[in-house]
């Protein structure tokens, strides 16, 4: 398999807030950016590894800024690193002002997908090459990020994730 | 204010897996999944807190097991601890058998909401009193997973976090 | 088959009142809850019998108080009586106060369901043991209730309706 | 108030069964087609009193025959009785077939609404004349309706409900 | 084949603009109202051609009248000429004022259906024969707009559009 | 006010073919795209004007290609003219085959929609200048377009529709 670069899995979901998605403060439902954040990085997924992709996990999410009512919300996924069959998707969730146009960082998310055949058994994925400082600070992370998942999961001794040691010591 | 236990916030949301809610493998989409823990999870606060609750953050998910098309969901919140205006809240979800009536546990999520008046404004939340053995453990797993959420953030220096750093040296 | 107790398949839906399930006075508007009742209730049917189960008929349902948006909405539902291939479902549906918790009883319903296989065709159920007072008396007034719905669909002789003659002669 | 005729609330809600409204058997949902009945119903209800009308209850309904993916539903609504401030809805619907174009009586069901201003107290509603056989013997039933819902729900001694007791007697 | 009359076709599709249908403005969005119409038109072209009906194109269409929340919307569709295998359905969208009971047009659209069998392959429908004046006259303007179509897709050269240049020239 | 680009509000919308969202050919529903395709030029015309912007009128929209269930479906909207309050806005919609990644032209729509004041009144736009050659080419064509709009609603005499009336004779 060739490998991929992550521009190659970028997708966009640019929708607005409709009233069904607000909360009682009239800002957009968590739960609803959850899944729309799953609908674009689940494409992604896909474009890189060109089979359906399934969430395997999502990694931790901070909704640093409420999201109101009218607003024009902008999800961008891309891979920002590829396991043997599974991918890190990392999603940037922009707010567009009306009346600026100013774009406002909103949110970060980590998303793992999992490449499957028709049956839903795993299968291999491309390799990813990072080109952009981002993509490579961020493929870089995705490493300790992993290993993290592991420890927490149990399937992974602290003291053999390398990476992730190296942060505390 | 009054302390609480986590039982008082038990949310129990039982529900069918709908045509529209699912991924081209007729399995409920992730994306679904989440919304709805989000709900579940934003009542739980509000009866812990008696206040409007928004999703601050969701904390590691992990998709272990494939929903079906028609089954029964049964997704279980509740607060696991609760700090000055957030709580931390435990989701556990469930599949039933339609034959066999048995429950497999399908899912295990962690989300952080805070707690906020009328304005928008965090507003402090009563402390908790864990009760049953897997709550005190919860309990206590909740600090370790506050502080890797701080030095994610870049908020805390990995070396304060130290119920984390425990784990690892 | 084995009898079971209605406790068996008490089936708990908590959820909010979202913006797009209001009326124009911004209540839940009565077709939205009938919605959840019959969700609820088709889960608590196939507890009981294991089977699909598809409604059959409502009962008399009486919108007691109105609901509004944001309210945390409780339906519980319960198999209250077995015959053949049907069981009636009793709902109780209960609305939460944010603030002070405290839980009001918002609306009745009875809705009846036909266990069926694959193909759609009914299948025998479990017998049912009531338990508590409160099961005692709806199982005893669901066969009244059978009763005045063959008599209303003219599949009965008013006059051989005995538990529902007993009330007015 | 002028007096009006059932014929000019008559409410047509010709609709498709959408995959996301459908059963384990790909059938229409029985929720979904109470709550559609109650949209159609409450404009019937608008269009007699000229108000705001709300769900005040559902009397007997019966599903008689499951309507299949793809169908086209025909929901038909028209006040059948109008009482103080609350007015009986009787709803028919059919199923049309796509290849002989023939329509199959699926659904009867009746709702009772109350109108109301924008506060949601109850107002007065005009009086109404039926005039076909059909709408006749369903205005003269009405009446023997709401003294069985007010027998059910304990708010007339069964004694009194002289129209009903002539049935059983 | 046996023709058909344009009242043949004619569907009817009454409901409420719900609060999830609804712009920053509080009206109905255009997006939701052409849903609605296409449903209408595809089930009156069902109904004309007794075929499984697609939508082939959407020809003029003018939102002349905002319709606000609550309204009360009445989408009338018919087929207005039939071709081969295509049918133009025209479509009137009125909004009836709650108090007044008075309807206003909002809306006129015109659409293009394909009968297709179950494989999706094109199909012959049935001849149409207008009766009344209006149905006549958008009978033989359904050919201009033919021609028109097809000129602008480039399939038909303006010279030999006929009927369309005799409005020009 | 300034002058802007076409690519100045360009307006990418990348979403999956959900099961609700087919007719009974699994395909993607008319009415569906059509709401779709609302929503992104909506905000197209917002980037353009930074104001409200309202469906005014469709014009012509060809349905040339069935859009499966499960496909990726990516709905690119751009302004291509802008009048006095108005603002044309070209929609294209491609579909990305999963496995091979090409993308095929499903579709092209026109829609026309009005800035608006937060009272709904029309307000002015800036102007446009297109910069590619299809930019100019559709920058063109929009004027012909009006002009057939107008004469179609009987707003302009078609002999003064000079650009359009070119093409004819």
């Amino acid at each position: 398999m060739t490998s991929k670069h992550p521009s190659e899995s970028l997708t966009v979901l640019t929708d607005l807030v409709l009233p069904s998605e607000t909360n009682p403060l009239n800002n957009l439902f968590g739960g609803e950016l959850l899944a729309r954040m799953d609908r674009a990085a689940s494409i992604a997924a896909g474009r890189h590894s060109r089979r359906i992709a399934v969430t395997a996990s999502v990694n931790h999410v901070a909704f640093n800024k409420a999201i109101p009512l009218g607003s024009v919300v902008i999800v961008e996924a891309k891979v920002s690193r590829a396991f043997k069959t599974s991918m890190e998707i990392y999603i940037d969730v922009w707010v567009e002002d009306r009346k600026s146009g100013i774009r406002t960082k909103a949110n970060e998310a980590i998303y793992t997908f999992v490449a499957v055949d028709e049956m839903g058994k795993p299968v291999e994925v491309p390799h990813i090459i990072p080109e952009t400082e981002l993509e490579i600070q961020r493929y870089d992370a995705a490493l300790r990020r992993k290993q993290l998942s592991l420890v927490l999961a149990g399937k992974m001794n602290p003291h053999d994730a390398t990476e992730l040691k190296a942060l505390f010591v």
